[in-house]
């Protein structure tokens, strides 16, 4: 019997267009990153249960995938092994693990899929690529602007004129929360509702504050400064570290202006991010369309210390793919010949006629540089022009009989319809200007 | 306390260098098999388990990374889905599920990490990259010899010159096995254990056949027929099925004689494949100084069957990147430059002076297409450049209160120590002969 053929719930199968146009997506992002001196890391998709546990809050715990220990452990139902659920844990368990062998200011770049058991939806699924930039061991704010232009100047390189980054400061907002009467025991539930303002609206986060705790008089006092950055300002001014806070986010903001991320960075009070890590400014990037972020990210001072013991510091920034790929198809935002044709000609073949020389043929080409493709039976010649057509291969070669008894070859162009005749010798020099140098 | 930092056991972290390699390999192994007119593939990591299941053998089986259930059936201690084994089944269920969008010669390549629970070795790991290359939907010889061309001009561009392709035929083992008077229903472990003839010699093969069911008499025909190829070829000649593998094998290795693997390629009766959905021609591929495979494949006209209920001939080769990586490490075949320095240039940072500068002068040698750090802090100018230094970084860049003054920047080779002023507005002008045009 058949079986089921479907991938599993909440992944995907990538066809060649697919992987063409996400490889497009990513050599961009590789490029840019890597000329802001960012270096390429990779990490296995298998970590120890216990290095995932306890990083993500008691939601993303849910939502980790768990691997059954094997051989005769498989029956208890024990797990031991889960899927990496982001990559900014695992960096900070490497940069713990390898600190000897890595530079002390360690910039590195991570661009590999992660699992979450998360309900699919619309651009939501369970394995998903995060493309990952963080600074690791300086807390100089030279650090956030330069991740803010590596980002910048993605988005831009990839077509993006129009997003926003905002930014804001996790010390604002403890500082704000203070001021506001809210005890610091309730400050990270506060956040988790501060962060869905813009699902929830402003009533779903009163509610949502006075649910986890906090006065009716305090969340307002809260949304009425996400509304007004002088009583945001006023507010925070007067507590402790609010001065220094916001004294770092002048200097972030001001270096950014310097680079491309220019005109694209604004303070944004009510900004809050999910995650429970983030200990300076914290940032998060969005274009109009799209409900949600193309990406985030923050300052962690604390998150390395729990893998090391010593605090080290470090920034970073996750932009997600998919997210950048829903709108980038969307908006038809990608370059022409990006999901090219499988090849750029197609060798014919005869019944019959000696394959041998075909195939000699093909390999001169592909010396060249171009990419053949050799039909491999030798049906109707009609039916192998047919095929190449279809597949949006322009070039086909004949090579029958009568052309091998002239000693030369049949060039057809499927796109223009012209055929010439080409001298064996001179194949590979008539397609001298689609001959690529890579 | 601080946590446990190791990866799982089995697992790596590829640190920058270790990528840049990788990603070499993987960037000729690319481009060849594009201009082979393969196409790129990718799955998912997560395979609904009975995809894999009865796929692999009872030892297979008992490899596979199973994922406990989530939510409310986590406690049954179930699984639904299984970690990706090999890439030729996935393959198989994706042509069957995407075959009105496939073309009717799907060629595809993926180069994506599998998982299996083996026990870790010198090279063998836990997680581990596969590169694959399958053509679905014919069964000319010629299939199996632009494959056999492929492998050959991938190892060729990486710089093995030593390489040996062995090939075999499925119904030639038949052909031999029925010859000498080994059971049909015994042919599939005779095979497992001839495939392990490298391994265990002549005399295990034996003693294992026998315990596996076949006479010794018989196991000996084999043995014998296995170290002279005229007897081979006298005893499959005689047998159904014999002549036409005989005929197939002939005609692949003539084709294959037109093109990259001329000379590599030999008929070796001995080879069997452990995997026993094979059919048709076998291939393993082998340097002098690696015990095993550096990859192998062969022709599976049964497999897809089991997906889509229609048989689809199909043939695939696969090439082990940890076994290349290890070979190409040991004999230090990697071109220079390839596991490069973490920037072309790094600009120094003094305390009081503005960054800004500093930084607009960074983003024009990055539009220039260097690449570029930034130091982060202002450290003493000795520690700065001695950090430079260790990291490989050539260029250093100053611009301190005297250099501004003077409308110049101070640019030092860290390698020669030359120490050059150049004007601001020529810097990018300096550095033309390195500027890159990626």
């Amino acid at each position: 019997m058949a079986q089921q053929t479907r991938p599993a719930r909440g992944m995907r199968d990538f066809l060649p267009e697919d992987v063409r146009r996400r490889d497009y997506v990513i050599g961009v992002i590789t490029s840019v990153y890597e000329r802001y001196g960012f270096e390429p890391l990779e990490t296995p998709a298998l970590e120890n249960i216990e290095t995932l546990t306890g990083k993500y809050g008691e939601e993303g715990n849910k939502l980790i995938f768990k691997v059954l220990r094997r051989g005769e452990h498989e029956s208890s139902g024990e797990t031991d092994l889960a899927l990496r659920y982001d990559l900014t844990v695992p960096l900070a368990r490497v940069v713990a693990e390898h600190r000897g062998k890595l530079p002390k200011f360690f910039k590195r770049y991570q661009i590999q899929p992660v699992w979450r058991a998360d309900r699919p939806a619309r651009g939501r699924f369970r394995e998903f690529y995060q493309c990952d930039v963080d600074a690791i061991g300086s807390t100089s704010p030279v650090v956030e602007a330069e991740m803010l232009a590596a980002v910048s100047q993605v988005l831009q390189r990839l077509g993006f004129t129009d997003f926003t980054i905002q930014l804001n400061h996790r010390a604002l907002l403890t500082a704000l929360l203070n001021a506001a009467g809210i005890d610091a025991t309730r400050h990270a539930t506060a956040l988790v509702a501060i962060d869905k303002l813009d699902k929830i609206g402003r009533d779903g986060v009163r509610d949502d504050m006075v649910a986890r705790g906090s006065s009716a008089e305090s969340a307002t006092v809260c949304l009425d400064a996400f509304e007004s950055p002088d009583a945001f300002d006023r507010l925070v001014a007067q507590e402790e570290g609010g001065a220094a806070a916001r004294q770092n986010i002048a200097q972030i903001l001001e270096l950014a202006d310097a680079g491309p991320a220019r005109g694209h960075v604004t303070l944004t009070p009510r900004l809050a991010r999910g995650l429970s890590y983030y200990t300076g400014a914290i940032m998060e990037v969005a274009v109009p369309d799209l409900a949600g972020s193309l990406g985030g990210g923050g300052r962690y001072d604390g998150l390395i210390g729990m893998f090391c013991g010593e605090e080290i510091p470090a920034c970073g920034f996750s932009l997600g793919l998919e997210r950048i790929l829903v709108v980038m198809t969307e908006r038809a935002m990608f370059p022409e010949g990006v999901a090219s044709a499988a090849a750029d000609v197609m060798m014919t073949q005869f019944e019959g006629e000696p394959i041998d020389d075909t195939l000699a043929l093909a390999r001169e080409l592909r010396d060249a540089g171009l990419r053949v493709d050799v039909y491999p039976d030798a049906d109707k010649l009609g039916k192998q022009f047919k095929y190449a057509a279809a597949r949006g291969v322009k070039f086909v070669i004949v090579a029958g009989a009568d052309e091998r008894a002239r000693g030369e070859v049949t060039l057809k162009n499927l796109v223009t319809g012209e055929q010439t005749a080409v001298p064996r010798g001179r194949v590979v020099a008539a397609f001298r200007p689609n001959v690529s140098d890579s």
